[in-house]
């Protein structure tokens, strides 16, 4: 057996190194956005002499009155109301959340703290009797601490993302004046300033946490890493109510401007004269960035968590060997180099010349950081890896090589790669599924309707077969191990992911700010062409945080089964299929939850709308100003009173089965979820960015087909718009919630293993 | 320990007295309803001096003009196109899915006879190696008799359903002329017809064929039984193209119909200058009644084959205890009897005096039917069981007390009453549920279209308990065996059921009967008021159904994995966690062809009766005859074509799975689609329900709140229009198939077990 190549000294140099690596690139990215300038006087001239060579249409064109400083007063106002509509709603949100936080902190320490009766005690290790390993109490102390500091590191990049979104959106908006090609420049970097700070900043904390925790833990590295699982509880936990909060708050803002704006008084999109014009635009900020942003980073940190604590009881930990226990981070660590590298191609390397090079350049991202990526694992594992080494595998230990381990990884990063295509196909208009519902909006709404929900659960059936295969192929290679280093390859171009799905509601607000600052009808048509390209990497990107919410939710599972102490869980056992068939039936219930409460919101929203429509005089007219912060405030109430009961159901969910039923119900609870809660999740997104994209299609009239369904208020169009939104809920709210939902219940279960393992299953002792 | 009471001989007699018994009824059901005569110059006079006393408003009145005869002799005619009309199309169905049928049982013949080479000479038995069984030739050829035996009753049992039907819905809308009471008298005993001779006669041929096949068998109950599983497959095997080919031609039809007739020309509903109105009310009669038919059926004979194939390998096999072996069948024979009690509550002991009294009695005849047969599996529990025996639980004996099988039919029957009451709440226009859907739409289809998904999602979650709670219950008392009969305690009441459920449909074709022959409007508002509650028992009967299938193929799975040789199926496995997940993808796969035939059937309907309005001159003038036969056959070939490929997926995918990556794969595979398919069945049927009838209670404007929604024609109401026509597919096309999905892949892999178990697995050998 060849011992790893890179000393553990070079683990502990390069984890910190890479990481802030990535915090500089990030700030550079940061740095040449801010030269756009939303202050007067010395707009948009820095870039200006760039000439327009290869421009071809007037999409690309630099517009008239460049110069015209209106419009930037305008812009700057529009963006400093959209940035404290987001920053106030988060504060609110965080308040409410920080309760339950802080006393669902007070649960885990006085559940785990009661494992062993609150004793001081050092205790036998759990996989080795010979051992010592610190008493109950310290990982009580210690995983509430990591469970803080996840949910403290989740509100940092949800916060940092909108802030980052909202700084970009109107300097998109003046960008776009020079071209499509400049807009999209902004829009990108933007994302990835949050892509990289979010991957950097969680790698780093998670990384500083655990040498931290090792002063105190010393040797006892089984005790170590089961505290750290804390801090994907906490990122999740967070994540959870990021979601749900900002999912109803954009929701409801979007389907009540909708209704009354562009159905009832034929208004466009975004129209100033709407009262909910600015919740919408806040809430893109708050629900698709900074809900992806904190769901994301809780995939990251789960997924390491679960690769960590099944490696301190594999050889890795019981060794003691660093650089191998270090693998995940290593991975993590060369994916931001992969994706810095990657982010130069959408930049540096190549320009965007027209409008329909802008899909293709964001393809091209997924696949250059997939292919360098691969590359990267290979020197990953070859250099930080002993040749062969042993997995544990419920109760036995699994003899596994370097390259299984390779092969782990890179099936999770290509089935990523797989799923983001079939997502692709399903949700852009330059396909026939798309197309296929569009056209079925001729016989009006109903057709729309059911082809597009045909089209949703179709496009379930290829990213479950990879999903499949990629389980099958690292678990029969390395057990859980393998599950979660799968989830760690999907996720490890997650800066480059992350940059192109922030990308998608940066343009989208552009457009929001050119329309509301009367800028020139070509303006939109730019930002709109980008923001349609946003719509399907959207989609993307909801394929990603789904495929590696499954994996990353089996990896928990199986190190939550480890440490409770089970060895099988048999379906043939009435506790366990009764947690399956309940479990299946969770997502539903979740889904119910959320989709109603966006229903109940927007309703409360459509009223106050119409109210103003009504009652100020001169508002439809564009003399008087309609009242914005009345709509803000219904979108914030609502989702902040709306988002406790699926909260509570996701978060209380384990702690009852586990404490009333046992472990092995609590197994099938989250076996059920899970392979209930993938398919909803991924049918729901995937129908509502097709039904979106639809409408986009017949609005947009590029092909002889799509002319022939519009133009904007003809039948089809209005059947379209039915269908665009009763698709918002399902992508927005219900659908990207539910992998919070399935990786949550398990990391929860898995921090509380050994008080459910002790104290649980009351009604069947 | 007690032997049972009634000997042998007791219970070979009660079994064929009690199913003759309920030939018997329903042929007595059948001459009252023959006594309203189609035919002019004595229709209607016989009821007539029933008087009128109590009976309050317009719609119990008798109508003028009870003797004129043109009217008579109109619904004839109408009753004869449609009854025409079903004949063909069954039979056309029944030839395409007949060569299938021969396909399959060649290769089921195939498949069990190559398990030991087809050959001759007997084998030790499989549970009891010292015995000697028959060959497995003998079991390939009586399971393909038997799978052939099953197809055939099958297509029997629903196409008697049909007729009746068709026999029944011109008589009921004639009985309408004399009161509501009188009409829905006719209405419910047809209803009883078909429920007894189908209860009946799937008793009857499956108490023949064992005592046939024993003729052979012998003392070898194994194999007996184990042949006696190709009549389930087979019932289910026509079921489901019954489902799902009736489902695609009902709803092409009836969104063809909607999509022109009531949205485009404004005309009411079933119209007879709509062309595609023969093939609409044709379709009630071949998916609703024909299809709901051959499903309950199917459900009825797995479950009695579940229960046998495992009792067959307990004590009453071993020890040849007939009577208690035939305690599946006696349960079947009581529940004859109480229905036969119940069914007199309906027609004889009450009288219906008042519109709002017809919802009170279906309810009731499920209140009093689950009490009776409480009664009636005590009674039958005491005496033919031994007061204590064993049961064959995965490879170990458990030893079970006569009561607490009691307990497990009584749970089965208790929880389908919950599942019945659940539902009713939630599809009821009575209750908030429906009418919150009602007021969402004030605010167009997109709300009410997330309404109704939510209120669908959310009506999942107490039957879901109910089962898990039944499963839990019979699980822990008596293994696989106690859910077998758990799931015949929730359809021992299956007459009753059938009948509350073919009365909707009889009652939807009397209203079209109505206003086809151009009765008065009182008449279609008497039978509206009948629809309504039909709708609702409709949803009642789609409940049972999927609640009695979650339990089927439970038993079915377990019974298949008994005779496949393993004891456990662990999740922890990556062999089976692959077919847990892909098994949860598989009824969105299938959802999503049905759904999607659904809608291409009806965009070509849409366009032919586009067409026909646009070149028949004079039709909507009601002075020309549409041209209603190429509707039909529009309807015929949409449903030939399409049931095909959903139908292949569910029949060859336990045969691709077992063979390729074997038993433990598959028993994921039906796991996953057990625990998955039930909740999309459940929240699919009640959507749809409820968007139903919020347009109904919009149409009906009772009350206060719902005439502020109306009139016809309104805004919310084209909104609930909308609902209603994408729950159609939902409600009647996938989410009743898949209940059949479930059952069908489990008995399949149960009939096919012992070649997986010997030939399988060809991946992973």
């Amino acid at each position: 057996v060849r011992m790893a190549l890179l000393p553990d000294l070079g683990a502990e140099i390069l984890i910190p190194l890479c990481a802030v690596i990535g915090i500089v690139f990030s700030l550079a990215q940061w740095f040449l956005v801010s030269k756009v300038k939303l202050t007067p006087g010395r707009g948009g001239s820095s870039a200006a002499n760039n000439g327009r060579n290869g421009y071809r249409d007037h999409l690309i064109e630099e517009e008239e009155g460049l110069n015209d400083q209106s419009v930037v007063v305008k812009c700057a106002e529009i963006q400093s109301a959209i940035s404290e509509g987001a920053t106030s709603f988060l504060f609110t949100e965080y308040q409410y959340v920080g309760i339950f936080m802080v006393i669902f902190a007070a649960l885990i320490f006085l559940f785990l703290g009661s494992v062993q009766g609150f004793s001081t005690k050092s205790q036998p290790c759990t996989y080795d009797q010979e051992k010592f390993c610190k008493p109950a109490l310290a990982t009580a102390v210690f995983s509430t601490a990591s469970f803080l500091l996840g949910a403290i590191t989740s509100v940092v990049s949800g916060f940092l993302g909108m802030k980052i979104a909202t700084y970009a959106n109107a300097r998109t908006t003046l960008e776009a004046r020079k071209g499509v090609g400049k807009a999209f420049i902004v829009a990108f970097r933007s994302g990835a300033v949050m892509g990289f700070l979010l991957a950097a900043n969680g790698l780093l904390i998670l990384y500083i946490a655990i040498n931290l925790f090792k002063i105190y833990y010393g040797d006892d590295w089984e005790g170590l890493f089961e505290a750290i699982t804390g801090y994907g509880l906490g990122g999740s936990s967070m994540a959870l109510f990021g979601r749900v909060g900002g999912g109803i708050y954009t929701k409801a803002a979007d389907v009540g401007a909708d209704l009354v704006g562009k159905v009832e008084r034929n208004i466009p999109e975004d129209d100033p004269r709407n009262p909910a014009v600015i919740a919408d635009n806040v809430g893109d900020n708050v629900g698709d960035i900074a809900g992806m942003g904190s769901d994301l980073f809780g995939s990251y940190a789960e997924s390491s968590c679960a690769a960590l604590v099944v490696a301190s009881i594999s050889s890795f930990g019981i060794n003691h060997d660093f650089t191998a226990m270090c693998y995940p981070l290593l991975i993590s660590s060369v994916g931001i180099i992969v994706c810095l590298l990657t982010t130069l191609f959408a930049t540096d390397f190549f320009e965007i010349k027209a409008v329909d090079e802008i899909e293709p350049a964001l393809k091209r991202q997924l696949i250059i950081s997939t292919v360098l990526m691969t590359v990267g694992v290979v020197i990953v594992t070859w250099t930080c890896l002993p040749s062969s080494f042993t997995i544990f595998n419920f109760g036995t230990q699994k003899v596994v090589h370097n390259w299984h381990l390779a092969l782990c990884v890179c099936a999770g990063l290509w089935s990523g790669l797989i799923i983001g295509f079939v997502t692709e196909y399903y949700t852009s208009n330059a396909y026939s599924p798309v197309q296929d519902v569009a056209d079925s909006c001729r016989t009006g709404a109903a057709t729309n309707v059911i082809f597009g929900l045909a089209l949703g659960y179709k496009s379930v059936i290829i990213p479950i077969f990879a999903i499949a295969v990629s389980i099958f192929i690292s678990f029969s290679l390395a057990a859980m191990y393998g599950i979660a280093v799968a989830a760690l390859g999907m996720l490890s171009t997650i800066a480059t992911g992350l940059a192109i799905d922030a990308y998608g509601p940066i343009s989208d607000n552009a457009g929001g700010i050119a329309e509301m600052a009367g800028m020139a009808h070509d303006i939109r048509e730019r930002t709109d062409a980008l923001d349609a390209a946003g719509n399907t990497t959207a989609a993307i990107g909801k394929g990603f945080a789904i495929g590696s919410a499954a994996l990353v939710s089996l990896a928990l599972f199986g190190a939550f089964v480890s440490r409770a102490g089970i060895s099988t869980v048999d379906v043939l056992t009435p506790k366990v299929f009764i947690g399956l068939i309940v479990g299946a039936m969770l997502p539903y219930w979740f889904s119910a939850m959320t989709m109603k409460s966006v229903g109940s919101a927007a309703l409360k929203m459509v009223e106050e709308v119409r109210r103003q429509f009504n009652t100020i005089p001169g508002l439809m007219e564009g003399t008087a100003k309609p009242d914005y912060a009345t709509c803000v405030k219904i979108s914030t109430d609502a989702s902040i009173k709306e988002m406790i009961p699926p909260g509570a159901l996701v978060m209380l969910t384990p702690l009852i089965v586990g404490t009333i039923f046992g472990v092995e119900t609590l197994s099938g609870v989250l076996a059920g979820s899970l392979v209930s809660g993938v398919q909803i999740a991924i049918s729901a997104s995937n129908t509502g960015g097709a039904w979106d994209n639809a409408k986009k299609y017949i609005e947009a009239g590029a092909s002889e087909h799509a002319r022939s369904l519009g133009p904007k208020g003809s039948d089809p169009h209005k059947a379209a718009v039915i269908g665009d939104t009763i698709g918002d809920p399902l992508k927005d709210t219900s659908g990207p919630s539910l992998n919070i939902l399935i990786k949550l219940m398990a990391v929860e279960s898995l921090v509380f293993a050994p008080f459910f393992a002790t104290h649980g299953g009351l009604l069947f002792k």
